[in-house]
């Protein structure tokens, strides 16, 4: 009850015409709760409708309105003749003496009220990610802000809902939009030279869903994959989900050597693989290795999935042809995701199965409930089919090259015996390694958190390992970076930092 | 490569002007292919590619490109002066006489290429849903098609997206568009008589969604919960993923029994209720039940889900007040969506937490990848605030109690002996009930089967229950069937199952 109360009738009700909770409702909330703390009686006779409605200077339709309630409720009991009284028969339990209330409270603050594992939730000290919205530097895995067009954006989803399809509205395909399957599968013939069908496209919520649903179509729980060491924590979350093996094979200037993942988990069946640009190390796999897993998918019957997440970023050279472009016996699947080129909250990802898999898949993924959201698919499929896509990218990509430039050309001037940059062909972030003078004693963890304290996001290296040994050093992400930011970043990185590692010479 | 060749080179190259694929990649795909299958061998010399562009009558230009590809893939070497010629470093495996190509697919097809798993779910021969976007009767959980107010909707999402704030798009709140919650609050104020903070409001895909996240804060793994039997099998599917024991409680005329409850499992200490309206029953829980059941979670230190999914839908007497706002120890958890209120694409529900557990409920949520989609929530939010929300269930209250009503009518013209309806207060569906005859015989599941297969979609009660015994019944939903096409539908009903119930006093 908030604001002044305006009259104070015997019962006790005290009205506040201000409050957005209806007149009747107040009414009927206060007398419920002076029955329920015995305040009122049970089987006290009430004064009439009328009499309340004077005394609380209130329409009688108001009082009858919340009496009628209170009697559907079982509260009050209303007698022809003898009118109203309040019910006997609410379980004495509840007929507590008032003001016990706050007590109760105490009592339940005091008392255990979390699960084990919520109390573990809370104790983990992980940074909470950023909601205020406020820009930092060197976030990863985040595009430019203002890149976006957001009014087309806008003009396309007003079209698309205008008048939607019940298959868009009401029972979605559980593969996703049938326009934006049609779209992309059009969109990877022209921009990564290989054709498939549509109805081999599902639509995700994220490489996470993408992988388990793969994962799910061959492989049982127990089964062994390989995946890249160091890489994308969200493959190993997605592989242990779908109760996977998991091999983490250390990747070399080539990429993935498939001797070493067989020497180190020979019965592995599925390579999760990110060939065209590696995460995080930026590495391209080899025309050789690409062709020698393949062969090797061939051989054992195994299956390739390639996460070539940020491969539409490639600023020097050309990218090579994917392996799903060279696959000539369907064992690769190919998973791509909008949701770091276009904008985050897009939650948009896709997978391009092997036509084998395809009607496996439609029956697990109509058991499963938490689908990618059908809101935004229609109008990224006008805004991929109608140029806007590829546009897009083509701004990014000069924008990014740029980004990146500016990245180490400050950490050339600024870093200069702390650490070191070296550019990356493609991809939206760089990886700053630790001086070789510091290498003993550099540890990403307090780094990170140095960084964090001047509100900086960068990342720890380390954290992409599953096993050890760990190689340290600070993920810088800059697409999301504007370039005059990118100097003063690296400055304040750089005075973060030095306190932590002064004359490492003398160690 | 589609439609007719325009020209064949010496090179085994044939172009294709209609296709989406540019000609450069046309060439390059076709040169690496015809090196994969050998028939370019390894160290060959090429032609110029002034000659190639000649023979393919094109653009150098064009050829340039294709063949500089090549050359980054390492397919094809240039050297300074003696031209191109194939690499002769690829491995041989990949080096497979051409044609051998078909064959491999044989054998990829006849290998095994699903795990058990998906091989289980291709076997499950439970019916697909429909995804064509036809209308059928009696689709259980489908609001009216035609109510809802698109082109209002499509504006909403077009204001919301134009210019929209970072925290939206790229870093959204792990509970959801602060707005939101805050509409929602209001509304809740005003209709369900409860007070709650915003920052207590969660954002969900679903029912499912919210319970997980509520059993994951309150219950630690194999910790017991009560569920009411029948029931919704999301609820039991949400508690089984948060690793929780079940027990099925069975439900009376005044809903969910607490002696029974205790008596069937003693140390549970969450309780998930449909009080207003028990899914799929319909009962409604008694005052003093309710109160009853909130003394047992101030006693005990439990919780309480409150499932008040279509609590909105009231169509005689009136409701009585949620448990959330008899909730004196804040025990209570209320759970709402909107997805069967006005569009099942939109995917967006909610639960209020009492609010000690907000703070751990914000760290699992931060880990949680798989959210509710930002795109809706900024329109919804003023949907509500606007009083669009409350107008629409004004109006589909209305329909929906026209459409119960010829549901019943219709039942007792063309069901009778075989199967009885009785009318609910409230709700989206009702249950029809084998006559007193056939009871003994009527079995639920082949009667769906029988309904499917005259396009009619009615579920099996049987479903509902997790144990034995299981009531037999057929659930009709009447929301989504406007009013002309019911008695058509039901008479349909009877003509496909009175041949499966022929003279039962035969038996």
């Amino acid at each position: 009850m908030t604001g002044r109360p305006r009259k104070v009738a015997p019962l006790g009700i005290a009205l506040d015409p201000a409050a957005t909770v209806p007149l009747h409702r107040q009414i009927g909330e206060q007398i419920r709760r002076a029955i329920l703390e015995r305040r009122l009686a049970p089987g006290l006779k009430l004064p009439s409708s009328r009499l309340m409605a004077a005394e609380l200077n209130c329409a009688r339709g108001t009082v009858l309105a919340a009496i009628d309630q209170l009697v559907a409720e079982g509260y009050l009991v209303a007698q022809a003749g003898s009118g109203l009284s309040v019910a006997a028969d609410l379980p004495d339990e509840m007929l507590v003496p008032s003001g016990v209330e706050e007590r109760q409270e105490d009592r339940a603050m005091q008392a255990p009220v979390l699960s084990r594992r919520a109390v573990a939730a809370l104790a983990d000290d992980s940074p909470e990610e950023a909601v205020d919205g406020t820009p930092v530097a060197f976030p990863t895995g985040q595009p430019d802000r203002e890149s976006f067009p957001f009014p087309l954006w806008a003009k396309l989803l007003e079209r698309e809902w205008r008048q939607p399809a019940w298959t868009v509205a009401g029972a979605p395909h559980p593969f996703g939009h049938p326009r934006l399957r049609q779209a992309i599968a059009a969109y990877l013939g022209m921009a990564r030279g290989f054709g498939c069908e549509p109805g081999a496209i599902v639509i995700t919520m994220g490489v996470r869903q993408s992988l388990s649903l793969l994962a799910r179509l061959v492989l049982d729980a127990g089964d062994a994959a390989w995946i890249e060491e160091p890489g994308f924590v969200g493959t190993r979350e997605a592989l242990a989900s779908a109760e996977v093996q998991i091999a983490a094979v250390p990747v070399d200037a080539s990429g993935f050597p498939l001797e070493a993942a067989m020497a180190l988990a020979p019965r592995a069946r599925l390579a999760v693989v990110a060939p065209s640009h590696q995460f995080p190390l930026g590495v391209v796999l080899s025309l050789q290795r690409r062709l020698a897993l393949l062969s090797w998918a061939e051989r054992v019957n195994g299956w390739i999935a390639e996460d070539d997440f940020d491969g539409e970023y490639r600023y020097a050279g050309r990218p090579l042809a994917p392996l799903r472009a060279l696959d000539r016996n369907r064992r690769v699947a190919y998973l791509g995701s909008f949701s770091k080129l276009l904008f985050p909250a897009l939650r948009l990802s896709y997978i391009v199965l092997p036509d084998a898999l395809v009607p496996a898949a439609e029956k697990i993924m109509s058991d499963v409930t938490a689908r990618a959201s059908m809101l935004g698919q229609g109008a990224l499929a006008r805004f991929i089919a109608d140029g806007h896509f590829a546009a897009h990218l083509r701004r990014t990509r000069l924008l990014y090259s740029i980004r990146q430039r500016a990245l180490i050309d400050a950490a050339r001037r600024h870093l200069d015996g702390l650490l070191q940059i070296a550019p990356d062909p493609g991809g939206m972030h760089l990886i700053a390694r630790p001086h070789p003078d510091l290498a003993s004693v550099f540890d990403d963890r307090p780094a990170t958190a140095a960084a964090a304290a001047t509100s900086l996001s960068v990342s720890p290296l380390s954290a992409c390992y599953r096993d050890e040994p760990r190689v340290h050093g600070l993920i810088l992400g800059y697409a999301a970076t504007p370039e005059d930011t990118i100097e003063p970043a690296v400055a304040a990185l750089a005075s973060a930092l030095r306190p932590l590692y002064k004359r490492p010479y003398a160690r």
